[in-house]
């Protein structure tokens, strides 16, 4: 029998190696971006090794708790091996805590240098104390350094240097909030990734190990909030049955920075309360709220805050007692003032029975009661006026509303966009909306400076993203799901990144480092938010899914009760052309805007082609650009899509083998999905469309295989939704 | 630095044992019974290595390309390293094969020796062949050799001998399958593991990895067929968008030898298929399901055939036209015949205005259509008459429906046993059914033989379970659901097994061996399910659960649109006493057993005490053999149920670093929840019993610690239902 001679630490890496290589064999993408695996490049783990020979964490507090296990966890697997923890200061030693514990540590006032990162914001140093060359985690408070912990350690799993580090980093928004559209019966709203991750049946007692993982994953993207509840609420969340549920969840997600937030639903004073009345101007409601705001901060001391969704689609609100949004905010932000919370009031409202083009009732519905917010209000606004659909340009509401802390509401979960089924990126979707010039403070006052807030003096600000986590192995149903919720998190920290370097981050943590896998991944993601416009609503098209559910294309709806659930309502396609004339000549929707920005959307000969058919109705004929017809460049588009996603399944596939063999099936396995699914997209829109327009598919777009009749005749009776 | 000198062997080895202590730390139960973790007894593992030299498996079949793979999953994890495959015979060999492999192998006829173990059952035998001495697994059929190499492999995960191994094995049943109760919007009625594991959106193109897990767990056990949707089934599981995704499923599961069926909804020829009627004796419907039949064999060629409930509970059914259940079950089997499907015909029916005893209706039902069926039809019975209670007596139609083959329907879920919240072995509920002696041919015709069915000259026969399983990581959301899967799966292959030797198998099979642990598991398991009786429904209670959702005490539930969905309509407690009188005074349902059943339950003297209550309606004072009267006997025993459950809490404790961290704190918390349950069913249910006794609570019994008001004031408006 042949015989090695193996040193304690060979065997030890070489145990590590086996157990990447068997984490190369299957996957399952549970860990997420945190998966720690042994940094293979020697040369390079020697050097992260040499610059950290031993830690030193400055305090057991819960959360420097945390921050210490995630080292512990995440060293161990990168580097093959913890380091030591070390009493005192030494040479290369990694030392963890805040400006506070570091000053008594070293027995004196901090040593200044380096801006203070604020409360939320963290430091990470090459310094010396007490003579010996230290790298310091540090920050204000502890949740600071928690995030500084999670940044150095995607440093090692990015592979950048650790030579002259010196960096100081705090959010550019203060509320950075998953919001769960999950139903108390576990059942998601929109969730494609299985059911809600709140296991309600057996909370308070019982808790699921993933519920830290959860955690995890958001501090590690400095995610500090999430609303645990579907915004269509359910008033039982507010009953201590349930508030004892969640002060458990609160309790799990706590040492992670991580805070609790509810939705609630404005008729809770009748509905659980036994008041006759939910009018906001009513004392007993207001007593109602102060005391049922008590009683949550009994159960949860830090509790967030509401987000609500009134008057819209058939929610409750202030206006069904003759009372403004600004009226039914402010009830809910005076009960929780005292305890610091906030209200976040959401502006997606819009009325069946208001004929006003839906893409202006939100403005303005809230125009006219800018600055009468309480100032622990925020207004959450959609990224565009109709609902995350594939493009938008963005909600005339940002600029429009000054007086007003506007968060945004991004949405992780791909209603619009394939559900989990398809790949998408949305870093790129967000950017371009984030990076739009809104000219509220003339040019450069960009969506992102404006929820930023300092330009219009507010000191609230805040990003939420709706979660596509669920009960599914991976967290989000498709594995390219997990870059949504990674780039949702970096985004809401700093709202300036830009979508590709955030793209390249996050291929480094989740596939094993190989520069052409990298460049490979990066190229699918950022093409393949625009490959699903232009197969599903490209050109400016919008709101024409399925019935309900929104599964598939459905051009074809109409005669619904509501017309603006329709999707002839925004289409209108006839046999002159097709669009939506938001222009001065249509509904004016254009006028919401900056003039520089309704100048240029109101007018289709400056007016970008990617928003042309939201505002403006066109002839079939109308040339664009490349000097083809409206017509043409339509079906070319779609075509454009379905061989964009043929590329990706050619891109992909030019990984096996260097991706682990699990994530390659499966990823394959839905591509091919989305690549059916985006033929039927083209061949039902443009079948459908052919039947306004009258002319023949322009060279290189491909013969549907079925009729229209077919496509219209599908049903998906239990299809997600 | 230290180093060590290791042979390859070694290296291997303990790679291999970091990775079982790895699984030390947190076990996530996903593996089930299927662990495979590396045997710790080197004397043992050797003994096995010696005896498993190298293997050859005589075919590349699916099948067998299936045990092989879990040949080496399953050698490779308890031996430390995978046998080589060998092309010829050696000493010392695992040969596996059917007999016309091996004899072709051998380029013989098969050697004789052994009984024929018929087409699922199997042989494992040490022979010789062609001089060399080698171990073989072997049967009729390939499922049969992969049902065997799961049995070798199981004898070595329990430490068995393989020294004169010669065994052979072959079910006793014929149809094995798990019951899923999945909607197709993948919410389970009485699911409490997650939700349903068939993520149809996604399907028939994308599969899950655990599609294959599920398979092999079942095949592991001989369970070889799987209804997969609700019994209150939805008809579009029979249109094509479906089917397609049934074939993807059954595509899966083919190589583990599990059939597809599905439930149907005998109004399908209506619902889809625009006929006007269902009635079973209408042409045009005979028609339809035949032509119904083909198709579905068209996407599934192997498909296994329907279950059905009909005319019970709200769902349509041949009574709706005036016939019989017989006529409704033939017109399916005619259809199914020709392609060798069976029906399963639900005998769980009773009628919201039959006034009779509800325990009495099915037999009334059934009895006068026996010898109607065709003989592809099962009558399916669930263990006892009411539904799946902690304990009912066996179901009068064992014994009573001599000529149509009985199919046993067992709850593997806990409806009514505390959810997936409870420790709760259920091995000794059914081996207590399956136990019982019917006398149908005299005595010692227990219900286990009255389903085998060989004494009345049947050809099917058949037991199904409905499952527990669900998305739930661990598949069954409580650690010790797993071995009511697993109890349930080596019933149906052998009913007259005992409970307690499937629980050591289990055990053994899932824990890190130990004789200490084994010994207080055992104990922990086999007194589990009566502890639950003591604290839920002693003496013969039953039905006293919460309104809809099952979840908790209520015996004050009355007043409801069906007397037979009350609790008062169960206990009948008043001031005289409490039970529910079925003996010949009473609604006589005892004269629907034999004779020698009928006299022994329908004298409260040799009635068994804990059927007491189910069959007489006694005094307060009655005295019990224990001197004490049966106030006190029903005080005594919740108590008890409660102490019970405490016992195990402690048992469980001092099992901590004995079971993996992650089973022991989820256990622990678990049997947490189990205590405060027990305690709010004792005292909820004696405080309500004793508005109608009006006398103390005997010595021993504690005080709750809330009034009735409150226990009565509780609700659950989303406990899963």
């Amino acid at each position: 029998m042949n015989s090695l001679r193996l040193s304690r630490w060979a065997v030890r890496v070489l145990m590590i190696c086996l157990a990447s290589a068997a984490s190369l064999q299957g996957e399952d993408g549970h860990r997420l971006w945190l998966k720690y695996d042994l940094i293979r490049d020697a040369g390079q783990r020697t050097a992260y090794q040499q610059k950290v020979r031993s830690i030193r964490i400055l305090g057991d507090s819960p959360v420097l708790k945390a921050a210490g296990a995630e080292l512990e966890n995440g060293l161990s697997g990168l580097l093959g091996k913890m380091p030591p923890v070390a009493a005192g200061f030494e040479d290369h030693q990694l030392v963890v805590g805040t400006f506070a514990q570091v000053a008594a540590a070293i027995g004196q006032e901090m040593l200044p240098g380096g801006e203070n990162p604020g409360p939320e914001g963290f430091s990470l140093r090459r310094i010396q104390i007490n003579g010996k060359k230290v790298l310091l985690i540090t920050g204000e408070k502890e949740v600071g350094v928690l995030y500084g912990t999670f940044h150095f350690l995607r440093l090692l799993q990015t592979g950048q240097s650790l030579e002259n580090l010196n960096l100081t980093q705090s959010p550019r928004l203060k509320l950075r909030l998953l919001n769960h559209w999950d139903n108390l019966d576990r059942t998601v709203e929109r969730g494609y990734a299985g059911f809600s991750l709140w296991d309600w049946q057996k909370l308070p007692d019982f808790r699921h190990d993933y519920y830290r993982d959860y955690a995890r994953a958001n501090a590690s993207l400095g995610i500090n909030g999430t609303v645990l509840n579907n915004v269509n609420a359910n008033t039982n969340v507010l009953t201590p049955l349930y508030l004892e549920k969640v002060a458990a969840l609160a309790g799990e997600f706590r040492p992670y920075g991580l805070r609790v937030f509810l939705s609630i639903k404005f008729s809770a004073p009748v509905e659980i309360g036994g008041l006759e009345t939910a009018d906001p101007l009513d004392p007993a409601v207001k007593a109602w709220w102060q005391e049922k705001a008590r009683e949550i901060y009994r159960y949860v001391p830090d509790f967030g805050g509401f987000l609500v969704k009134a008057n819209s689609e058939g929610q409750p609100g202030p206006q069904g007692y003759g009372r403004t949004h600004a009226d039914g905010a402010n009830v809910l932000a005076d009960a929780l003032k005292p305890f610091g919370g906030v209200v976040m009031w959401r502006a997606f409202v819009y009325q069946a029975d208001v004929k006003e083009d839906r893409h202006k009732q939100a403005y303005n519905e809230f125009k006219f009661v800018d600055g009468q917010f309480r100032d622990n209000v925020l207004v959450q606004v959609k990224n565009g006026a109709i609902d995350f659909q594939p493009r938008e340009p963005f909600h005339p509401l940002f600029g429009g509303l000054p007086q007003t802390p506007l968060m945004m509401e991004f949405q992780i979960t791909q209603e619009y966009l394939g559900f989990s089924t398809h790949l998408v990126y949305l870093g790129t979707l967000w950017e371009e909306c984030l990076a739009s010039d809104t000219y509220a403070h003339g040019p450069g006052t960009t969506v992102a400076r404006v929820i930023e807030g300092d330009l219009d003096g507010h000191t609230l600000s805040g990003m939420a993203g709706v979660a596509n986590t669920g009960t599914d192995r991976n967290w989000t149903g498709h594995l390219f799901g997990q870059a949504n919720w990674y780039a949702f998190g970096r985004l809401a920290w700093d709202p300036r990144q830009s979508a590709a370097a955030i793209a390249r981050e996050w291929i480094r943590m989740t596939f094993q480092p190989d520069p052409d896998t990298e460049a490979t991944i990066l190229e699918m993601m950022m093409a393949s938010r625009e490959n699903t416009v232009n197969y599903m609503t490209p050109l400016g098209l919008h709101h024409m899914m399925g019935w309900s559910h929104h599964y598939g294309p459905a051009p074809w709806i109409k005669d619904k009760h509501r017309d603006d659930w329709t999707s002839v309502y925004y289409h209108r396609a006839d046999p002159e052309g097709i669009g939506f004339d938001r222009s001065p000549s249509g509904t004016d929707a254009v006028s919401q805007y900056h003039p520089p920005v309704a100048q240029k959307f109101g007018s289709s000969e400056s007016c970008p082609e990617k928003y042309l058919l939201w505002f403006h109705h066109l002839p079939w004929d109308h040339r664009l650009a490349s000097g083809k017809t409206l017509w043409e460049e339509i079906c070319l588009h779609y075509q454009s899509g379905v061989e964009g996603v043929r590329r990706m399944r050619g891109q992909w596939e030019s990984l096996a083998g260097r991706v682990d063999s699990r994530s390659y099936r499966e990823v394959a396995s839905l591509l091919g999905i989305q690549e059916k699914e985006a033929v039927w997209w083209r061949n039902a829109c443009l079948l459908y469309f052919q039947t306004f327009s009258k002319r023949p598919f322009p060279e290189g777009v491909e013969k549907a295989d079925q009729t229209l009749d077919y496509y219209m005749g599908l049903e998906f009776p239990f299809a997600p939704h």
